[in-house]
């Protein structure tokens, strides 16, 4: 062994005992990424489920979720993502989950070019740069899109999430682009932008296509009124109730649209998008506990969400994995056999 | 140069473009801690917040909150309490979070050596190891909170959280060792174990102490009371009822009770840590819009707050800086002088 190879693997093992000693605890990555569309470098964080990299179950493929401001939001999201998908207690999927960060927060997710005065201090012009959302969802469907499924092992099911203007621009890609994302999350949309422009295109888009395509999904949340008016822009709060009316009376989505009590602008997306997922994936929640009684349930569960959905949900391998324990340590025989011939057909293994 | 030491700077420099390239996000770090009390290995998990490392502002102590379960909880807690602590709509101080993770959680988490019959298959009996607690709080308080208190700067205001046997311990804890922690969150506490213990030796307490000591804070959270007795374990929600009917009417703590409708026991931990924290630190979200007609607001606010904790909770250095950043940008001269002379009070630049 040479000199230069010694000091090398020294310096390597320090590096890995350092590492055991204090290990990292690691939730996702940044990728970047060179944007045609946009002309510029962009940074998306990528964030596994628990499972994915789980070899003792058949690789699985998860849905995808898509949230805006991703500095802001990823590092919360994914543990919540995560938390309300935790075997046997779970109301959604494992997911994946990939965070968008901004460059020109502005320019990107507003539909139009529009100027305001500050609310603040009217001597302030604001949004000088503005209304290139059509090129951003393109970054995202024709760019970022394609590198995740390229990448990864992927169900056809996506959420987009948005605040803010992030939601703005979620209400715009479900007007503009409705195929493009299979549900929808608008946490207290800026529908003011533009003197209303959302309010007016949302009534062309019902006038002109009667209804919205099946299946989608949209969940709108709301900050306070009282504190939305403190904060001098109630003219938000105006136009996200303009929006619920049109929604609503139309009702082709499956939508929700939640007021949260106390939340201002700058809080409420915390709280609405653990509302959000589970009214997303809501029949994804079934009873260990009953099922022990009534195994076919299951099935019917979920052959009843995904009816809704539009696409095909199974219980994960993990999941069955855990309810065969469960009916095994509670000596319910006949359930468990049901249960280990129901996860045998689903995920058969090869010889 | 000689070749190995060529070899090995080549292997670096690949090793850190590749991590730039594609950069893992780390929320934290595992510490490997030997317990002479419990006589066992223990991991730690460490999240510092945002500000932690941040070397443009003066270096800032942290309050810390000592989360049980760690290995469930403590990736999304984590998360929340960064968001919740994010400038300018701040719910709570930054915090210190510690994940402790589990070896024997029965063991360390019950207060008397008790057994039950399975309430899915009363063939079996459960509970074998238990009733260690006193141990287990020695651990936390003679071994893991100095470990903590060596290593980084903390301010002194500490949390338990625990769930099910874990918020069976933290009320075990405020009523054995109550100075030990100046908040306890307890949600869906395990008080019927024992028979309720728990319940006879709060009357105990009370009727030795009268009531507990000043500023203490008790947040328990409680899950559906359907969907418990479908789960087939009503007696926790008697004895958390009973709990709450003798706390309300002593009357000395800080003290807040929910109900989560629609959440199960091995759910709502989630939403109510997000309350719980709110809770706990009450008053210390400010306006900053406000701010620009009332400065004096903001020392008020605070003052009020640590009268309520016990300590003296400080707007943080980040917290002024965007607050005068603020105030430039939207040209409230006056205000933005009161504050940078307010900054330079509490953090004085060192010449």
């Amino acid at each position: 062994m040479n000199s230069g190879f010694k000091f090398f693997s020294c310096i390597l093992l320090l590096f890995f005992t350092s590492g055991r000693a204090q290990e990292k605890i690691v939730i996702g990555e940044k990728h970047a990424l060179f944007s045609k569309i946009l002309n510029e470098n962009r940074e998306i964080w990528i964030h596994l489920p628990k499972t994915y990299n789980d070899h003792t179950i058949s690789p699985a493929k998860y849905p995808v979720i898509y949230v805006l401001d991703g500095e802001i939001n990823f590092e919360y999201y994914t543990g919540m993502s995560d938390f309300l998908a935790r075997t046997p207690y779970a109301d959604i999927p494992e997911c994946i989950v990939i965070g968008i960060k901004n460059t020109e927060r502005t320019r990107d997710l507003t539909p139009t070019k529009s100027q305001k005065k500050s609310p603040v201090n009217p001597n302030i012009m604001l949004f000088s740069e503005s209304g290139e959302s059509e090129n951003f969802v393109r970054f995202l469907q024709e760019e970022v899109k394609p590198f995740i499924n390229k990448n990864y092992r992927i169900q056809e099911y996506t959420v987009l999430v948005g605040h803010s203007f992030g939601g703005l621009f979620a209400i715009n890609t479900l007007l503009t682009h409705p195929e493009y994302f299979n549900a929808y999350v608008a946490n207290d949309p800026s529908l003011w932008w533009d003197n209303k422009i959302m309010i007016s295109k949302t009534k062309e888009y019902l006038e002109k296509n009667k209804e919205f395509p099946k299946k989608k999904v949209l969940y709108v949340s709301q900050a306070d009124n009282e504190e939305q008016q403190k904060n001098w822009n109630s003219d938000m709060t105006q136009a996200i109730e303009d929006f619920k009316k049109i929604i609503e009376q139309n009702g082709s989505l499956y939508y929700q649209h939640r007021f949260f009590v106390g939340e201002v602008h700058g809080t409420v997306s915390y709280p609405a998008n653990y509302e959000a997922l589970k009214f997303v994936f809501k029949g994804f929640r079934t009873d260990i506990k009953q099922l022990a009684k009534k195994p076919g349930q299951l099935e019917a569960d979920y052959r009843k969400l995904s009816d809704r959905a539009g696409t095909e949900f199974l219980p994960s391998e993990t999941y069955l994995n855990t309810v065969v324990k469960f009916m095994k340590n509670n000596d319910f025989k006949e359930t468990e056999t049901y249960f280990i011939n129901f996860k045998n057909k689903l995920y058969p293994k090869v010889k």
